[in-house]
């Protein structure tokens, strides 16, 4: 065994310098991102995540999540078809179907994962895939990953879909954001689904922004839309956000969820979630389901910081769940806005391009249900005393 | 709100109604997966999952984990670039530099989402991807998300890289499994970096079932091949195999994870792993340190279980890591053959197409630290008595 350092002979430059050049552009650009590790009791109000429910530190979500990694272990040890299936996975996939009213549920590592299966294995050879101009960046990576053709249409726009289908023949699958993780508004999913069940087309609908926040007692915007249990619908969601733990979830027809046990690559080829994430969403879900207007307070507390900031003379967008941004003029101006919410006491998102398509810098607000009025307040009071003068 | 079940007006057949032929197509082939949730205390002796060092219900592993989920919550929060960073994280990822000798490591989801960032993010237009045929498909899925161009090449082959390199000019990456995950046979690492180094291209190596049984101490397959800390070589690991946990990490030159965070879209766009799963893994790696004999032990397994099969006629590949491959006659016959090995107490995998590529069924062992050599000769004893007559 030689574990000496390997000498180098090469005469050209090595293959990952030109990363250093990208990387001082990026510099110079203002655009340099940065890892910031937080402690575990930072003093920080936190605008930031996205702990919708404010039950990532719940104890009952805390303890079942210990409780599992007690029980089953530090991971699923496998795939979900070898050994990375347990009954609390099972458990967990139940009641996440139960409480949404879709025919089944199956559990992923990420809520990246779960977009990349849905996507590209509801769509094959000769299907269309219809995906919004302003999708996550999973969903356009599974469409990336499809074999299909992809139109990618206007943002919110039913009529460009219905045009695009209009053109085709053969499979179709229409994919969007319910909530748009950026700017917060929401889809318009009624009329998406009346369209893609004009030309016969599948539905899904990426809901990691609007599970637990939209719909009665937070069963998410296909409850909120008329179309949980329909038959032409799949739903994602993540275990990350409103559930305050990790994973993803895919929600829909039975038969949909068993194609994806036997085609999705990121569901076959991946570790299952690992149990104490499992123990800790299914802990959230109940919570939820025993506090259900811990969703409608989360949306009550997004409109306030609107209302404040915007009668302050800010460009903040009108929030659908509980994602709020605000333009910044530069990125500079973005990254020094945030830093002084932090200075005093606030976290707040960042985004700057490549981040956001669109180029527009942003603070990205997220509205907590357990924040009080008078922390509303002051947030709003900071934000709208920090911000650039333009 | 309207929660009632929507109308469904279609003329014609249903978005995904053609999944249910394609389930009974595969129903009728012998090629149906069904989930097989397993219970907390399974009486099976495990065979199937990744748990090469036996860490997965280490008391100190899940002790880490339960704690972790106790003081930082179930979940990180939000993407590694807004709060999902946290001090656990970036202790986890100094120890896993300072442990396999890279400067600087990177911690994801997902071994999933690492391979797909490290592709994508560590070739652009332009760049050449040379691929080995047997890679797993989060790296092949990584080729496919790159804009770059790939050239598939024949397994563990570095003359047929050289071919491919040679003929190629501007920037390329070749990409290998260290321990390829359905055989259990090593890639010809140094051989390859030799090659690359020739044409000046970098080389990334998956390194999922070699990390913690290869190299001293288990320090992976880079320590074991002379390449720990080269600069033009990058390595990632899953913390969900060896490490009895969740999540990926890429392993490199600090440039690279500088990159990597300002470019890798599943590092970006996706929450940041749970610390439930950092504290496990962290404390998992501090295990195999105080007990670096682990990794040699399970080699020592692995080679006991090929030397009993082939003795008893079975044609079972000779493992490099962990990984023991026993062929079977047909998918049907690996079925039957694993199920007979579980009436008997014996977890074993089954690997049929298509998530084998050569189409040839297996039964797939792992070898466990952690197996006694009754243990051994019982499991050696079941399968081959329960093996199809041929």
């Amino acid at each position: 065994m030689n574990s000496t350092p390997p000498d180098v002979h090469r005469s050209g430059p090595g293959p990952f310098d030109r990363l250093a050049e990208q990387a001082s552009l990026r510099r110079r650009a203002g655009l340099r991102r940065e890892l910031r590790p937080r402690g575990a009791d930072s003093p920080l109000v936190d605008l930031a995540g996205n702990d919708y429910l404010g039950l990532t530190r719940h104890p009952e979500v805390t303890r079942a999540g210990a409780d599992a990694c007690l029980r089953w272990g530090g991971g699923s040890t496998g795939s979900r078809l070898v050994t990375g299936s347990t009954a609390l996975h099972a458990e967990l996939e139940a009641e996440l179907a139960d409480f949404t009213g879709a025919e089944a549920a199956l559990v992923f590592a990420s809520g990246y994962a779960a977009n990349l299966a849905a996507v590209t294995a509801l769509s094959g050879a000769g299907t269309l895939l219809v995906s919004d101009a302003a999708n996550h960046a999973s969903l356009i990576d599974g469409c990336r990953l499809s074999r299909a053709a992809t139109e990618v249409v206007p943002h919110a726009d039913p009529e460009a879909a219905r045009k695009v289908l209009s053109g085709h023949r053969g499979p179709a699958l229409a994919v969007s954001d319910s909530v748009f993780s950026v700017d917060g508004d929401a889809a318009p999913l009624a009329e998406l689904a009346a369209v893609c069940r004009e030309f016969g087309a599948g539905l899904l609908v990426d809901d990691a922004h609007g599970f637990g926040v939209l719909g009665e007692g937070g069963r998410g915007a296909l409850n909120a839309a008329g179309l949980a249990g329909a038959p032409d619908v799949v739903c994602t969601a993540t275990l990350s956000k409103s559930l305050g733990a990790q994973g993803g979830v895919v929600l829909g027809p039975a038969v949909v969820v068993e194609h994806l046990v036997n085609a999705a690559r990121t569901f076959i080829f991946d570790t299952g979630l690992a149990p104490a994430a499992a123990g800790a969403a299914l802990a959230a879900l109940r919570v939820l389901r025993r506090e259900p207007e811990r969703a409608g307070r989360a949306r009550t507390v997004a409109r306030a910081f609107h209302t404040g900031l915007t009668a302050a003379g800010l460009d903040a967008t009108a929030p659908d769940a509980c994602v709020v941004s605000v333009r910044a003029p530069s990125p500079e101006d973005a990254v020094a806005w945030a830093a002084r919410c932090r200075d005093e006491g606030l976290a707040v998102g960042c985004f700057r391009p490549p981040s956001v398509p669109d180029g527009v810098s942003r603070l990205r607000l997220t509205a907590r249900c357990d924040l009080t009025d008078a922390e509303i307040d002051a947030a709003v009071g900071v934000i709208v005393r920090t911000a650039p003068q333009g």
